[in-house]
């Protein structure tokens, strides 16, 4: 196990920021948008990414893009399925007034099903939702659990949404960090494991009335020197990190991961035609595999044991996961608290 | 070469259905949406299909699902670079209200830029052109060049846009029918061939003021029995029909193919969980191939000698090719003018 | 958890046949070979197939083909690193004295590196040794642990090498059965993880003096009627298996995955040009999921568990896992040692 | 169009080896084996490198470990289909002997089928074939044709084999090259194209009595400063290169190509952990792409007009292209020669 970060959050990465827009309105609206900004101006400052597709039910656009041009150079968009559209115009229209010369952008926006809890075709979201997550993006803690675009999300039949989690690696006398961000939707109650405990054969109650399975959107982050081709590698890890929690990531699942390093920086002006760019040897990437895994798993609990039984749409309900009985159980079976401890100072 | 269908047309394949609404308004608005409807009632009647991707500078939403499940299940919608939020939302909007219980659907919107002749930065595409595409969609002859998205699109120097070609092939005693439909929008002067004439070396005006390179969008339909992996591979294979046309994929250029056959039938209820499926052997494959190069190729000349001389945003003009110089340069290589002459009783 | 079928073993796909060579001879040569085939005559009567690259250190032929032709229509064959090219030349010598007029055969070879134990570089291992692995597979129940091309391998710091599971499935009133086959090569002592309790955290001695860290190839085998697509996916999911053994599939790790089905009969004769194939629908595949990383999880594990201590080139030791301890562990974290108690009627 | 370099061959990207020995016994042995090498010592001086399947009817051992590692780390060998493993074999002995301590080699060996020609189920090539043809690499003109893997082979109905050309680019003050190197085997008469002319088409007659379509094995070397990323779309535009000479990529061809570039260099010890890494920004790389479409197109051309006419196995006999003809109909066609012109110096 590799130490976390100081917030053990996403924004552990020096630069990155997340804003989150929570609608939590009456008795139906239960969605939002929350923005990942890699760093500031990432549109002149961009930096090298890559994407993968574990399964592919659901969207993530721009991943085309990214995967060819090696990069990451806008915001990352995270909202509800039938939202995409809205927060794509939202961030084409802040691109539009913010760098009025550059029209081509194609925006980063993946979503999860939230309309178990969320009245999800009303179209809540706006584009206006869109751009105040981008201007609301900051460093330092990230709230999770019922936040954001994980308003109205579930995972293994518990309330989740947004949760985070980051680890600290020293390589080669150098020390960087790497942070996951996820919106966690997915995953049956029966398959939910928690650092190898089969909590979700042990907890069958609080269950929703109806399930439906859905998705995980991951969002990976670090400083340090890596480029695409490794960071699609890293991307590809994040697959471990789920499976431990329990998920064999089901057809119903939409499960892109999108990761970036912000250790070099592109410049989108076309005046230099030659890059100098720093890279880790692949024979050094073995613990940012660790990392990106721990991170994952840790994430997807934390968006667990962060958020709060919500009522939603039509009243129903789901319950948050009982910390009680996580406890308790993580006794029985011998292992310590740690996953969801970690989380308690923010 | 193999013959042409009734409309040398993606209609040719029974069942298919082009909609057009094209934006041309005042002096700088020239942009529009096109929608193909794989057949009707395509959300209930799902059919085979695969998506490809020659080069990634573009969007097209709503591929990783087509290549998760191996199906398409919604309309495939072609506009311009920014209005994909509009017409994603569009969608959205069109089949909530048609299939008010599907809440999830995973819009194709794919897009290419028209900013040398649209204000695009206005987004003068709304969701209603969207809906609006789909619900006129017809079958039969399909009007070309500078129509629906294609409106302002421009490939090899000239104006370009909306082209689509057929092929009737003969396999194993079985008549079937492809069908392909382009929004062509790439490629520089010096590159263009036509049928292996270098007319872009010869024909050296007529150039619009300032050069961008954009995109290549390219739709094959067809009723023969093949299941995703072929659809795949034949999807791949508009490589073939591009290069004829003498781009070499440039690096600012989103090449997105998505492949679709209409003779197996998925639905949508889940009543039944085993399917019976008909399945051209991958012995029998080659004569898609051929077809969908030659389509490809023909669809991309038929967009430029289908369109006419446009002027548009702040006054910028692009050219027609000149019928009358290509056929004479045609002769003057040796070659029939089969290409543009095929598309004339439209 | 599903079932496991009769034997817990791959050859509970009906027909599936299991061969091994085992050359374990004076103190350095511990290598061999494994011959999984598909189905008797599995040149004339192919089946549907996959492959999936989960890390690709590492070299396993014929996947290509596998992945364009989407069958498997030959035997699958295991040996170590530097024997690929002994195994394929016999793989051809075998097809070209069986199918004299079938001059084409693409044999597929995977290979792990066991120079720990073996003296690899003598290049022990033959042509007539892979003739000899297929000509005398069979059905029943497959020997595990060092065996075959599992003579010298090692798994998380212990004795390992080939291991086998399998699952029963009942999906729409039909049963169906999926068994796992790895030669298993790779993981640190520290990740390995028994059915989620941190064995290696646990059992820090017993070490090997060196570590190299190396590779897990796996074969699925199902009767279920899927085609490549869902095979592919299926092959997939074999890293979550994986991943909850512990192993973050490291950089210096090969890990292929083969997926073949055989309920559907491709014949290898062209009189037929067109097929018609029985397929599950997507909705189905989840407990296919489900199982291929139940039992590669478990067929890792039964490597290791049914090896034992062997010494081989320059003395070097590498200790079976100590079957007690293991024990004692899993009461510790109050699991069930199911998992190598499962294997033991063998 | 770009020039070619001084040799017009791959050889002209300084540092780049060929060797063939060619096996041309008797009646019916037509075969042998090329080896191309990226530079001395690549072992220790390694080469970013990627690979790209076009069309996966064939074998090209290694490249998942190109692809994974983003390197070219060995020679590359081409050979026929059956003697793959005696090539793979032939490299690891040859590595065994030259770096005694590294024990894990991964060889690119590539195949296409000259079982027309050639006795193929006689494996005719040895290990000791595949040595000789690493040790025998020289820079400098490189023979074309009938030599060395390229003995047996046919393309379009006529003789062909090996062909290779080059091209020198500027980009930003600085002069790179490019250059390919093909084993060309595949292709039917009707479809041939040179320089857009239908050269297949016009001439019918000279047809080999039984046609078996094959395969293109392309290899491409630059000096230019790209990284993996950027090579493997280079690798992909290779497909515009062979799709103008006609092919549509049939179902049972092997396309298979390897890029690297010699700009930077990885050792193979891991003393550093950091690399500084040159590389071309994505908008400089148009160029390339033209280049390696150019020079595969004209490799193609050239592997069949340096052939002569060959009889071989059972007195078949393949026709080499008769150059008169060809200059005829490049003349009627309006068009230089300048393709089949290139190569006569050598």
């Amino acid at each position: 196990m590799h130490n976390p970060g100081r917030h053990n959050a996403i924004t552990d990465v020096a630069g990155v920021k997340v804003g989150h827009v929570t609608l939590f309105v009456g008795e139906n609206v239960r969605t939002g948008v929350t923005a990942i900004i890699p760093r500031d101006d990432i549109w002149s400052k961009r930096a090298f990414g890559a994407a993968y597709v574990i399964n592919g039910n659901g969207e993530a656009t721009g991943l085309a893009w990214v995967n060819e041009s090696g990069l990451v150079e806008s915001p990352i968009m995270l909202t509800n399925t039938l939202s995409v559209g809205a927060v794509h115009d939202g961030v084409v229209r802040y691109m539009i007034k913010r760098y009025p010369r550059s029209h081509i952008v194609l925006p980063i926006v993946a979503e999860c099903y939230d309309g178990g809890l969320n009245d999800i075709s009303g179209l809540h979201v706006t584009a206006e939702h869109a751009i105040e997550a981008i201007e609301s993006a900051a460093g330092g803690p990230v709230l999770q659990g019922c936040v954001g675009a994980g308003t109205g999300m579930r995972s293994y039949g518990f309330k989740a949404g947004i949760g985070t989690a980051s680890r600290i690696l020293n390589v080669a006398d150098q020390t960087y960090t790497l942070g996951v961000l996820v919106n966690a939707n997915g995953g049956r109650r029966h398959q939910l494991r928690v650092n190898g405990v089969p909590i979700g054969e042990e907890i069958t109650d609080l269950r929703p009335e109806r399930h439906r399975d859905g998705s995980f959107i991951i969002i990976v982050a670090t400083d340090a020197p890596l480029v695409h081709r490794q960071l699609s590698k890293i991307a590809q890890r994040a697959t471990h990190g789920l499976a431990r929690t329990g998920t064999p990531s089901t057809m119903s699942s939409g499960e892109f991961v999108v990761a970036f390093s912000t250790a070099n920086t592109v410049p989108s002006s076309s005046e230099t035609s030659l890059l100098s760019v720093n890279m880790l040897r692949n024979n050094r990437i073995d613990v940012f595999y660790e990392a990106v895994i721990e991170a994952t798993e840790e994430a997807v609990i934390n968006s667990m044991t962060m958020a709060v039984t919500t009522v939603g749409r039509n009243g129903n309900v789901v319950h948050a996961i009982p910390l009680d009985r996580l406890c308790e159980l993580m006794k029985k079976y011998n292992r310590h608290t740690q996953d969801e401890g970690r989380s308690t100072p923010h």
